[in-house]
């Protein structure tokens, strides 16, 4: 109850879980295992109108905040984590040039984003996430800039068709580009070979004399870093709704497992060190999701949410794994199978403590943050 | 910010931040040696209307809500841990009067209740906290009640003047009863030699044929096992909100500490196992702090809130402790001195795991609740 | 070196840590990807010798006791865990024949058991591991026994050519009897889709009226419930011999990866939070490789070795997925992909804390027999 | 049993058990709340000769080993913790007088050290455990060495009548020096008012214009360092099993309280919550005995066994501490008190994470040397 819904965001929730319901949570386990999202229902996920659900209305979009949103990946990540995993992929790519774009970019392509996938790309095969080391650059020539390097670890690399990208435009500044993968020049690489998340890819690209006009350039030149921890700030509230959304998930089969499953007569739910591990996990979830609804809240309300943000994508990844493997316990041997629904949330839970930043990357941040706050 | 405080409820935050800064801060160390609260101290905690915090204006009280309450609570935890706790454990007896007290109670009462310590007396030295294998009782001898039994582990047992006291009615029924420590019959016992929360006296009571009138009687007879649970839930609340206020306060003195000391000429807050530690315990005050304002909100929404102020008191009572930990490692040699204030935070926060209910009553009892919710 | 090796276990140690290294080692993730070990690998362990390691030099064996055994099984573990495991499982059944077969039976099947993989079978589809739920049986009709039913999470299950099974031989009794896949009314049922440990089937098999004569009961009527617990005993080292395996393996990957791996100029070995994982994972190697040798020797010593042993299934279940999970991080993206080693060891792992009963049955056991020694 | 004693270590390990079971035991609490060792124990304890348990035979002593020692260490640490560590900081002290110490040095001291305490001095107020940040100094003049300065943090501070003092005798170079409290120059300083190990003292000493002759440096001129280590990795040992000694301590007193606690009558062994509890002291206590143990058997055959005592001093401290808190837990209300033995145990469990080098200091060593021995 955290958080208060509007109207139009009850609705929508309504909307979410019935079409999760039907359409995504009985294809759970074979996402996983093909790889990717069945063609049919990626029409009507698109053609339901998920991926505008934050673009405003005058663009052709729903127009909803970030609580509608993070809302909505959660709701999501409860019956497959990697739809939700591509939606905050494309969330966070899509809010950036509505913040950052200029007006010709966003009559262009925020349209578009009602259904084509957007991706933010920032990771080289080198520099890891420091992106001081990077080499991917543009070079201004005439009105024009020319965009040359490869890009890796793109969430929705392959599958995204527009992406925003950071680009070296001198040693020490990055600047951040739409890039479409309809210009001549673009090129998608290969897909990584992950563990989990087997919807969603994660992929490189590459730029060869990629020539986009000014207006393709995302704030102002050297705005780059700027940009790029705005949507890692962004994505992190959405990260925390994939966790709690996972966390729920794992919660949803132990609970039903254990229920049924009985020992000497008796339901497991009655043995303590069942008990321990629903515990466990209820309040992983509770706590995820209490975190990322107040980083929401705080951005909504203009207030600095990045410490709130970075915690629950950081307290979440650690929380959502553990409660996956409590509930992998709590199934025993059927935990342990392929066939059944827990194995593949360790395995995308684990996700979370690289993806957007690493956990360790997180402590540092938020111990920064904190220091610098000094008390409250 | 998760909460949003009335205009009276941030005067009141306010008016408590000062209060404690100035009285009970400076206070702290000594509270703990001395193992009571300072009489001057005490005059004028009680002189500034703190224990009439809840209740109703009609009464004398300042009519505050739990979310008041509870906010106050934490603002004392963060100073003193135990002043938080004297006043966990009167908030919630008051509450039960409130709640389940006749007319004629209540303003006989009530009014006392801003200047006389309340507390609430369940536990027997035999029976643990299983109530149903409670000795004390009360029988009804014409329209009086004659009380005889006595009780140990009470939280301000020996401060408190006035006790909600479970009794055994028939068998297999316990019934609440409003005792006074002037009634003839009634005794205080001795107090418990615990290691922290010193300020805060754990006693026991003795009551040798005490004789209360009928309106003595809190609820209905045989209600005693609700009104229990009700102050339980109640008091889940507030000791969250004691975990979160301790763990408030090991941050701030491990950051004080970091910030000045340093290492080969840089502070230590450079370092990663200063800043996992510092990290951790923020998400911890995050974490505990979010449950019980949630629990709180559902509490004033009239929605069932047992669930998360459990959670509240279970995860607080192990974050608090892991925290108070933390923060004495961060300051090394001195944090395992008597003379700094980290010690005793372990101290205090190592009774959160069994005053009010054991850590294990706590998961087991999630469990349950969650178990028979079901999926959301 | 806890353990003190004589000359010909020094010897046999190099011996197998040159054919691991060799053969082994370079097929790693091949046998994970794949689910099997590849025939060539396969003829080459057998003709090696490795099945015959325990049985006795009279029966064509090397005669090695248990330190060798749990040295050899350690020492497959740190390049494949499941060769390790389908040791493990295949020294532990032949150990029972060897502790209780008749002379005949020992004569017939130890032979055999150089170049024939064993099992042991006691868990049914329905009774979990609570053997006294069972409902496979064998009667006795005149000087044969005629058996019925059938037992699922069999290691080794349809690798295995002979089985040690317990069966009902009354409502109250289990017995062991050794049952041959060339007995008629023998046969495989399905494997079991485990995520890890992908060498290793666990399968199942059933039993339709396959008659044996009264040499294949192991030890006496009745005495199943004892087999079966010998056999967990001895199992339980050598389990912990894959546990410190699987640890050291996922060590030497986090080693190479950090050593060669740079921030800024730095390997990432500078690093705390790289530190802080490769000393948890070494201590979890150092810690679970003593406690199995322990077992080992005490075993050898003719003294009490279960509780120990069962320490070091237990204590290595956990540290070893931690490890592993460790290792991963140290490893980021890399460790996150499936083409790189670590991730299967996080799977593999996983199994520990399953097979050969719970974790949580490991607990209860350890507590009780701590419990009823008392004080030492 | 991972330790096999020799007769003359059997004779007297019984003989130390005796005399801690008979003398220690009774006093623990009492020691702890005196915050010394009572006056009559102690000459019996120098009486029976134990501070010269390690003196080779021709100084007076009782020549045995580290493993004897250790053992000792761990014998009286089950019965009180601090007058294990009052050994320890002993042992290590007359262990480095043994090695580096002169011909004349060794016999004029070690004869002593069978009835005087030693201490090793190392930490200066501002240098933390940086001991190239120390002030205090040693001058050559004529054949005489001059020392100036003030040590703190002494084990046995203020108890020990001599010490082993590392000074700078150049910018670049400590030396280590044996000094005594008889000579002029020398006092003690005030004690530190720590919150656990009150039988020992950790104290400070000022130097002013002691003068010593040449055969009072241990060692060569800048090999202060070298010692130092020395002492450290000597000590860790003895340190894993005082930690050792306080686990033990803490299972014999949760098992001793939860055979006889019954709740609705069945004790309390019962319970899966407090099994688990009573398994992980259990495994903590093995793990802890069998690194240092290991650690002894390396040193004894002259192999490296620094990392191993780290590993023991490290992992024991954490393990121990969290054992006194499961005792604690499993005692409820009782372990919460003064008046059992079970909260001086979680306090001096404490000191482990600190003393002879903070937990993350072991960390950082445990995995450089790790590191630096590749894989096995």
């Amino acid at each position: 109850m955290s958080i208060k819904l509007t109207q139009s965001q009850v609705m929508l929730h309504q909307m979410v879980t019935d079409f999760a319901d039907k359409e995504v949570k009985p294809l759970d386990i074979l996402i996983d295992k093909q790889r990717n999202f069945p063609a049919e229902l990626w029409d009507k996920f698109v053609n339901t109108g998920f991926l505008g659900l934050t673009i405003p209305e005058e663009y052709g979009g729903a127009g909803f905040d970030v609580i509608a949103s993070s809302q909505t990946v959660y709701d999501f990540a409860v019956r497959n984590a990697s739809i939700a995993f591509t939606l905050e992929g494309h969330y966070k790519s899509v809010d950036q040039v509505l913040k950052y774009g200029t007006t010709e970019l966003k009559e262009k392509y925020l349209p578009q984003a009602n259904n084509r996938i957007f991706g933010f790309s920032s990771t080289e095969p080198q520099g890891g996430s420091n992106v001081m080391g990077h080499t991917a650059k543009a070079v201004k020539e005439g009105d024009k800039w020319v965009l040359n390097g490869n890009k890796t670890m793109i969430t929705n690399g392959g599958l995204a068709e527009v992406y925003c990208v950071l680009l070296k435009t001198s040693p020490t500044e990055l600047s951040c580009f739409l890039v479409d993968e309809d210009m001549p020049g673009f090129k998608h690489g290969k897909r990584e070979n992950f563990i989990g998340m087997n919807g969603t890819p994660i992929g490189e690209i590459f730029l060869e004399n990629v020539i986009v006009s000014e207006e393709h350039l995302l704030g102002t030149v050297g705005q780059g870093v700027a940009i790029g921890d705005n949507a890692h700030y962004d994505a992190r509230i959405l990260m925390g709704a994939i966790a709690a959304g996972i966390t729920e998930h794992a919660l949803n089969i132990a609970i039903d497992y254990a229920k049924q499953r009985e020992v000497k007569g008796e339901p497991i739910t009655q043995l303590y060190s069942i008990q321990e591990k629903i515990t466990e996990i209820a309040i992983a979830k509770e706590n995820t999701q209490l975190l990322y609804q107040e980083a929401a809240k705080l951005k909504i309300a203009g207030k600095p949410y990045a410490k709130v943000a970075t915690m629950a994508k950081s307290y979440g990844s650690r929380a959502s794994y553990t409660a996956a493997d409590h509930a992998l316990q709590v199934l025993g041997g059927y935990g342990y199978s392929r066939e059944y629904p827990v194995e593949h949330l360790l395995r995308d839970a684990r996700a979370l403590q690289l993806a957007e930043g690493s956990l360790e990357k997180m402590m540092i941040e938020i111990a920064k943050e904190v220091v610098s706050e000094g008390k409250e």
